[in-house]
């Protein structure tokens, strides 16, 4: 896992902070399945992740109709489903326009 | 550490996600000094942190000029430098407009 090279703001990010429940293996394979599968959307941008006490997800997008149409994917949302029910205690997702970026 | 307790949109993200190069134990104390120091900054709304192999803190503020007084404390720029020169190989801080919020 490396910084995701971003383009020029704006842009979109999709912060995923998960509290979790009980991550098994079935979990890991979604996981892998939907970074694959977000990677071939259209207008994705970039993804970055890590895990301690809780998790925190960031994927990135060019624009607002690309995110929704992300979270309507039907693949997607049977993960969704499996999420809410099955792996996260708590989650929060926050959808963010970016504005500013600098890098070292 | 749990997910931060934000309130309703809008309000601006700053996503600080980094690769190591090395964290010693001058870097936790620092960071725990940053994190206090944070907390009594005008306008901060909440902070969520986690690493693995990148690290990715969010913090959240109430407008664009709480961030930039933040930005611009004398402690916290000591403690840029030091992460610019000794802690990080690589950085990104990427500056967000929150605008929408949900949770489970």
């Amino acid at each position: 896992m490396k910084i995701a090279q971003t383009p020029k703001p704006p842009y979109y990010a999709v912060i995923f902070t998960s509290e979790a429940a009980d991550l098994d293996e079935s979990y890991h394979k979604m996981s892998d399945l939907m970074v694959s599968l977000a990677e071939r959307q259209d207008g994705y941008l970039g993804l970055e992740s890590s895990r301690t006490d809780i998790g925190i997800t960031v994927s990135y997008w060019r624009d607002l109709d690309c995110i929704m149409k992300w979270k309507e994917n039907t693949k997607h949302r049977s993960a969704q489903q499996l999420g809410r029910e099955r792996w996260y205690e708590n989650y929060t997702i926050r959808i963010c326009r970016v504005e500013r970026e600098y890098s070292k």
